[in-house]
């Protein structure tokens, strides 16, 4: 088979968006639209937060595995965005701030003590796919990220509208990400269609994309399960009415 | 066994440079006094590019180990030392000054084409090391940097005072790092001192300096063997009468 032109590569990498993107996640529907309780947003803040903090260690895991330094100087950005950088707090710090503004004690979110079990396993299996797929599909694993700006827009203001206990400082972490990820997306997927130019690295590149959605997805199969239907939390997982 | 002092674990560490720090191998002496001629400084720096060049990529999988946010935000300045960050070129540029200075080929220096097997063998034992090994070892392996300011004025001064081909502005590499090290080492024993809580840790904490110097004493074995004595060059190798 010959390789897909590049605009036929991101045409199914867009559909894989169209079709699995955790926006449609019946979850978000609740949360965006005013339906959760705190005790369940906070549960969303919470295991969320696990996501947020591997992120850096998932893009410092690409860059140990490019010999290209300006692929080095342009993903590092995004480690810093996350981690911040001296003055610039970084979006884990701005993730705090909407935790700590649902009420919930920093060092109990931080230690990831309460998060699901298979948060911890979907946000891993990110981590490892990174360590271990080639640098291409690495890449484009990354391209959620394109997808992220509307649902950005519609949790800020579906949250604002909807939750007395949302405001507009705690909602910092999205109004961020809406030019960080359009950047990094415009980046990542450019890199995608140079690279990629065998018929199979185009289609483990789409199968990437897909993966990722499956991390995103999953973690909020697992939330639904343990904080809306049927609510049965593990062992061990933040319990709402046992929150600080 | 009881956990050592502090102090007497820095004493240890400093010991290991003391005795096996590559400023003792015989090439270096070589190197600094004048005795080499142009061809075999050409050997040493585009081996020494290898080396140079994949020291971010140890950094970042540094990164990708640890959820200390606070660490990784420290240690990201290593990465960005030498990749370089937007206007500031960074230590791999640099080095480049310095391989252009003495009229190699860039593009033949960042192949790695003409390194040494033995030379990518090393640097790639130490990009494994800091996968592999505990967090608070593969932060020990970059204890020989405590060692790196005195070679480094030695070099400077003794590369100036001995080649009519090095210059000033060649030297711009490791004027810098004049004080990148000093820093970077002094953050790097502060929290192996701090995190290396029991006998045996302390114990492969010194084993890991040893190692690194290991890792630096072998490219200048293979270095000293192709190109000094007895001037084997492997089949491959950059051979200085064929340099452009």
């Amino acid at each position: 088979m010959s390789p897909m032109a590049p605009e036929e590569l991101e045409r199914q990498i867009r559909a894989v968006g169209a079709e699995r993107y955790h926006d449609k996640h019946p979850f978000h529907r609740l949360l965006h639209s005013g339906k959760l309780d705190k005790g369940q947003v906070q549960a969303w803040a919470l295991n969320r937060y696990c996501y947020q903090a591997t992120v850096p260690r998932k893009d410092a895991a690409l860059m140990s595995r490019t010999t290209d330094r300006e692929l080095r100087r342009e993903w590092v950005h995004r480690v810093l965005d996350h981690d911040g950088s001296g003055e610039e707090e970084g979006g884990i710090e701005r993730w705090l701030v909407l935790t700590d503004g649902l009420g919930l004690d920093r060092a109990y979110v931080t230690s990831i003590a309460g998060a699901l079990p298979a948060t911890r396993f979907a946000v891993e299996a990110y981590v490892k796919f990174v360590h271990e797929r080639s640098l291409v599909e690495a890449i484009a694993s990354s391209l959620t990220e394109l997808f992220a700006p509307s649902i950005h827009r519609e949790r800020i203001a579906g949250m604002l509208e909807h939750y007395d206990f949302i405001d507009d400082k705690v909602m910092a972490y999205f109004r961020r990400r809406l030019s960080q990820a359009t950047r990094d997306a415009d980046f990542a997927l450019d890199y995608v269609k140079r690279h990629a130019t065998t018929r199979e690295l185009q289609e483990l590149c789409v199968e990437a994309v897909r993966f990722k959605c499956h991390v995103l997805w999953a973690q909020l199969d697992a939330l639904h399960h343990a904080y809306v239907t049927p609510g049965l939390i593990p062992p061990g997982a933040f319990r709402p009415e046992q929150a600080p």
